[in-house]
């Protein structure tokens, strides 16, 4: 599905449009779990998050005349907003197909980078249909925030560069919304460090990843989680990560929304670094003792800092 | 008092033992002051602080004997924490003196660096008493704060450092609390820059170093300031501090508690990066357009991020 070869050609591709962001280690970290630890500070990335890599190697790769056409996407989260700051990158415009409930501060974000918000009524209609339609009588060409071999490989580079800033690890930790993310990643520890294991984080309440690795097959949630980690909400795997994720993956953990804010709490107060609910939650796992990893040198993404002041007062107050 | 060789022979100490800092940028900063700002990230200096630097330059420079003997210091902030942190560095023993209500957190903070802490009751006895007394009978050598050549020297390291990174800047703006810091980077700033403008920035209510300038004397407020920037509330500049920033200062401005709670969200929002209240003041002053700053260079120090989740949201919430 996806090699290596696609995700350095990604890397290439967003040599000096992603930010390569910094590797972060603490003494204070490495005591609490016991490990020696690599944080690999996405929520520093443009646009707050890894979401541009992948959003980016795939508009980027489009047929001239498919990139002019111009891109959707339907996200409220922070694939929108990569999928904005990608399409400016690319002299393109982006059609954002969001709901008309978003927070303000979103809808404003989004169309700050200069994309159309079209918003739509979730309870009455259907995102992904709005998005197809766009499509037909538009000429626009959608990004999906995950189930696409593109995106995965723009993602997996934010683990390829990892490996490459810290030399190797005997674990990979990373949180599993998708699954793009990890798809690109583990292919990459794979490649890179045959002997490694790659472990996914899942809300408790959102595992329908962890379920389907078990099932053999995608599973569905009965309805979207409750979880305060808003982009680790689907209720089913993709079907493209699906099928990498079963080849790649060693195994999923879960976490309490519990378990998140602490982790918040000590990127705020240990590392002065603010991630975002979903962003924390790979790190939570570890602090929670949910992964052996017991003298190993690790790699942990924090995936997105897309978090407002008061929202965080909210959820650690 | 102090020049530039101190500063200097400062570095040269810290080397190894203080961290680099960051000197991190944001075209959204930039766009928002209307100049290219280089933010010297000292709330990811070693105890979350640049106290560090002077802490640390000052017990590593005493005789052995002293050295050995341990020292001494009297704060309930930032200071406490990097005198026990640097004395535990250079093997030998640090007493705390602080008020029996400080923050259990920071009690705790300080006496997890191995500190011998001494609690006193603030509304009966004298801090500089009790300290003095323990330089006498226990024979400690006494780290002040910021009112000594060796403490102002070091911290002066920050905006060396800064001006390595970030290149020659036209304007320097830091906090003012004692005035180690400016006191410091200020003397560095005349050496190395000497057509560039050292702005200091104090609390509306804690503007003694301000009325000090005007006065041409050290004068003192009638009582402790109420701001939130808790690490700028000296009543009177210090005597060394104020004969060392009367010739290297140009001018001084202040700010609200609004101002520097903008400051705070700004880090947190865009740059995803937590500061103090006192940490974001400079930063404060350039936002709230107090800085003549349009189209300069501008160094600003980010001078601390120890606040707990907790109270950010009391902040914030």
């Amino acid at each position: 599905m996806i090699q290596l070869s696609d995700i350095e050609a990604a890397a290439e591709r967003l040599a000096g449009v992603a930010h390569q962001t910094p590797v972060v280690t603490s003494r204070t970290l490495d005591a609490a779990v016991g490990a020696t630890i690599f944080l690999k500070a996405e929520n520093l990335q443009r646009g707050g998050s890894f979401k541009i890599r992948g959003a980016y190697n795939k508009i980027s790769s489009l047929p001239d005349e498919a990139r002019r056409g111009g891109v959707v996407t339907f996200s409220s989260g922070n694939h929108a907003q990569a999928v904005a700051i990608a399409a400016d990158l690319c002299h393109t415009r982006a059609v954002i197909v969001m709901p008309d409930d978003a927070p303000p501060t979103k809808l404003a974000a989004t169309a700050g980078y200069d994309a159309e918000v079209v918003t739509y009524d979730r309870y009455r209609e259907d995102r992904a249909e709005i998005a197809g339609r766009l499509e037909r009588d538009r000429g626009l060409t959608l990004v999906p925030p995950y189930d696409d071999p593109l995106v995965m490989a723009g993602q997996g580079t934010a683990t390829l560069e990892l490996l490459a800033q810290a030399g190797p690890v005997d674990v990979l930790v990373l949180p599993v919304g998708g699954g793009g993310l990890i798809a690109g990643s583990a292919t990459a520890l794979r490649a890179r460090s045959p002997g490694a294991i790659a472990v996914g984080v899942e809300p408790e309440a959102g595992d329908d990843t962890r379920r389907s690795l078990e099932a053999g097959g995608r599973v569905e949630l009965p309805g979207v989680p409750r979880t305060i980690a808003d982009g680790l909400q689907p209720i089913t795997p993709g079907r493209l990560t699906f099928e990498v994720n079963a080849r790649v993956v060693d195994h999923v953990v879960v976490v309490s929304d519990e378990d998140i804010r602490d982790a918040m709490r000590f990127l705020f107060e240990r590392m002065k670094t603010v991630a975002e609910p979903s962003g924390a939650s790979a790190l939570a796992a570890l602090l929670a003792g949910k992964v052996d990893a017991s003298g190993a040198r690790v790699g942990v993404t924090i995936s997105g800092g897309n978090v407002t002041a008061a929202r965080f007062a909210e959820l650690l107050g």
